[in-house]
């Protein structure tokens, strides 16, 4: 028997290029509001607007689009132009028709896993946003469930882990947020494998935890991730 | 063995009220833009823009707040002060915030059918309003699962209910929306109640199936579906 019941892979710069949208979104806002304000004001503004609104937008392009233009009107006191504010709307329906762009090594590597474990996409944002991405990304088939939270905590994964009878320690989560896919689960007592991308929303970033820390594993790259599942196999084994 | 293994439930307009937030919504907007429009043309032209806008945004509050303020800007063609605009954002945030308050019926009928049959509930929107609003009404006990979709056809059903093994012949969906809730679940040779709700958007609306077509039921409201499912268990015994 495996050691592993249950492989979940997060999506966004997991399994595709995601916070490359929002970065390019961001520097359209800057130059939008260039006349009224340094890039890093907007920025730190567009970043405080978010946070605030976040308990009742919760993630994903809508809610990002919303406080963009929120922070567009507050940044120039009312005077920006419906025009330009519509320029912020078509922005978001960009982002949302975004070609889905896999990350190095990823469509391999799925292929290869999804013939020796059940794979299960774990995501969030929003609902449609998140499907349609799963579906153009051409790796639906190898994903035996798709599941797109509201948010993840210990709480959310210990349900979901529950609903499908998987016991913790035979889960291994995947995916490049400290916040949302590493420590919720590691305080579960299952296992964590951390793959960086170059860029994280401030909102994903924490504190890495220590080396060596039961469950925890780094990695370079996607690619890596059938090594690693092999050794932890064959310790088990010993 | 009961004839019904699960009783699926529509939430909004079903279980609590919500079309009206979004219709006081539109009167909101119809009176910043009356300078410009007739309340007639400006609902039209939002209607209208919330279906070119389905497909990246999908339905809920966010998606219409985006709606909302896209058509403000075009039907003034871009003369709106951001401070209106922002008044829409505020808008949107205000109705995700609403009080959730139950249908007649609704407190008293669910606690006694959940004494009988397994609930779900089944709804379509952003996923954490959604779940915002299931735990703000109470009513959560007694709900076994919630499930969340992004569409409501006769495909995302098929699908759910097999995920949770329960054959159509077997389920009983209850909503107001002969579109989402009653077409295709008939269509998929279950059962579907439909409860009329005084008002419903233009897009969920339909042409209800012939009188006596088999497995469709038509209630005044909540309170009758327990007498209803007395009667259909009843003839299944003789």
């Amino acid at each position: 028997m495996p050691v592993f019941q249950l492989i979940g892979v997060d999506a966004d710069d997991t399994l595709w290029h995601n916070e490359r949208l929002y970065a390019d979104a961001q520097a359209r806002l800057a130059e939008l509001l260039a006349e009224y304000h340094s890039p890093e004001w907007v920025n730190d503004r567009l970043y405080q607007t978010e946070m605030r609104n976040l308990e009742h937008f919760g993630y994903g392009i809508k809610a990002f689009a919303l406080s963009m233009i929120e922070t567009a009107i507050q940044l120039t006191e009312g005077r920006i132009s419906g025009r330009e504010l519509q320029s912020l709307i078509d922005l978001a329906r960009e982002m949302l028709a975004a070609d889905v762009e896999l990350l190095e090594h990823v469509g391999n590597t799925v292929a290869h896993l999804a013939g020796r474990y059940p794979l299960m996409v774990i995501t969030k944002g929003d609902l449609r946003d998140q499907e349609l991405k799963v579906a153009r990304s051409g790796l639906a088939p190898h994903f035996r469930h798709v599941e797109i939270l509201s948010e993840k905590s210990r709480e959310s994964y210990s349900i979901l882990l529950e609903r499908h009878g998987v016991p913790p320690d035979r889960f291994l989560m995947v995916g490049n947020s400290l916040r949302s896919d590493i420590l919720p689960v590691l305080e579960l007592g299952a296992r964590a494998a951390y793959i960086p991308h170059g860029l994280t929303w401030t909102h994903e970033s924490a504190e890495p935890p220590p080396v060596g820390r039961a469950g925890y594993y780094e990695l370079e790259h996607f690619g890596q991730l059938p090594a690693l599942l092999e050794r932890l196999e064959s310790e088990k084994a010993e």
